[in-house]
């Protein structure tokens, strides 16, 4: 990765969470780049091939796994950046699940359990379109869905919230150990561009089916999500599980930011394919030679 | 719970794993009692009905969850402690799982994988003959089986047992937190009385089948596997995943502590049918006049 990229990505890549300000970081930012000087089309699509040959040695040698996790406001472009990242990598090495409201018996249990049954399994790359974080976010904001868990009323205390950041971070740890790569995008939307696209969905018939009413209603409550991400990035960014606070304004940049952030985690696990043993050298001569008979 | 119990189950309570020692635990110990004169039988019974009235209750409020956890060496006991403490609960709320080595997919995935697909919903009770715990064991014993599990080489620290047990305890802790009651039981048998059982296994025709020759070949690790156990008893115990040695050189005694131990669980959550509410009272009171017409 060169030194300019390496450079960009630091600035929006947070390890340690100590003092973390949302408010520090521009959603419109566009890291000094110019979409049409600089070809932010065909760094895209550099960075989509890298990603799809490191994809290809991460499943060959089916040691690592790679879960990525969307976060964002509605309108955020979660979907579309998933779509222009990881279209181009073979799809039988790269899972996409999205989590809606937990159905009944996703309630009945407690809440990794959804999660933990969709990650991504050895050589495998895992997108999880909202994930676990959404316990400390939508719920957190909305209490009343807090109720719907069914949790005996003896574990509710106080610190519910602080207590299960401190469960995702040490759950983050232990998938670390394990040989999960756990990479972490908050898309950072701004209030106003997000009404913009609002409108959008709105007035272009094509989009319409992305539009809820719902989604608006929520703009109400935009301070108290605003500061549940930043309670959330702070309690549980580290090095073994980093978040990105991706600047997301504008779709382009956004989309080269994940795709970077990714291609620079693949590179530092020093993929290659698996090295045949000398045996398997040997075996492979004889299988030659019985095949030509 | 009567105070006589309440003691005997203290003394195989872990609750605190500091300076926990094995060896401070005879596997021969029962408690005092006479299998015969103190009516075991009997005790067993009330015991086994006391659970399935709580279990009654912890399926019709539907908000905590119950893990019991059985670890033991071969022969010591946990299956005929499962099939004597559990039979006689209604298996619509309890479910055993027993597990073996792992499958190819399974092991493609981190070590909790296969267990929380497994984890009990509310209302649940769960036990795991066998659980993460081998993870710790069998595989710290024998460091083959570690190759096996496909970890990158990066991953693969001094620390790993270590981190395990740390992982484990955390995991536990947000089981807790999610309402899950979690019980561990050390089946804990004699080298000596293990002999006798695999002879018996050996000599008894209709025994045979439980008879394994590899069984045997662990007895000269007995005392890693001993090292093994403890620390993963002085890693893990806690107020809210405590750890029950049982002794288990006498199965009347072994079946006894753990009925007991699970019943004061139970009893500790405070159970009870769920109330109506006054509205749900009118509503009732609706029905009733409707269906009499």
């Amino acid at each position: 990765m060169d030194r300019l990229t390496e450079k960009l990505l630091a600035r929006y890549r947070v390890e340690d969470g100590k003092g973390f300000r949302l408010r520090d970081h521009d959603p419109d930012d566009d890291g000094g780049l110019d979409r049409d000087t600089d070809g932010a089309a065909e760094m895209l699509q550099k960075g989509v091939q890298y990603l799809a040959t490191q994809q290809d040695m991460l499943y060959a040698q089916d040691r690592w796994s790679v879960l990525c996790i969307f976060q964002a406001m509605d309108a955020a472009g979660k979907d579309s950046a998933i779509k222009h990242v990881f279209t181009g990598v073979n799809p039988q090495g790269c899972h996409v699940t999205s989590f809606k409201a937990p159905s009944a018996t996703e309630l009945d249990h407690d809440f990794l359990w959804r999660h933990v049954t969709a990650l991504p399994g050895r050589g495998q790359i895992g997108i999880h379109n909202r994930s676990w974080y959404e316990e400390v976010l939508v719920v957190r904001v909305h209490r009343a869905i807090l109720e719907r868990q069914k949790l005996p009323p003896k574990v509710m205390t106080k610190r519910l919230f602080e207590e299960r950041l401190e469960d995702i971070a040490a759950f983050e740890r232990y998938l670390a150990r394990q040989g999960v790569v756990v990479l972490k995008f908050f898309l950072h939307v701004s209030q106003e561009e997000q009404r913009r696209r609002f409108l959008k969905r709105i007035d272009e018939p094509e989009k319409n089916w992305k539009f809820s009413a719902v989604d608006v209603g929520e703009r109400e409550h935009w301070a108290d999500y605003m500061k549940a991400y930043q309670a959330a990035i702070r309690a549980t960014a580290a090095p073994h599980a980093p978040w990105y606070v991706v600047p997301a304004d504008r779709k382009w940049f956004t989309r080269l930011v994940v795709a970077a952030a990714i291609s620079r985690a693949l590179e530092g696990l020093g993929l290659h394919y698996p090295e045949v043993t000398p045996a398997g050298q040997k075996a492979l001569v004889q299988a030659r030679e019985a095949l030509l008979g």
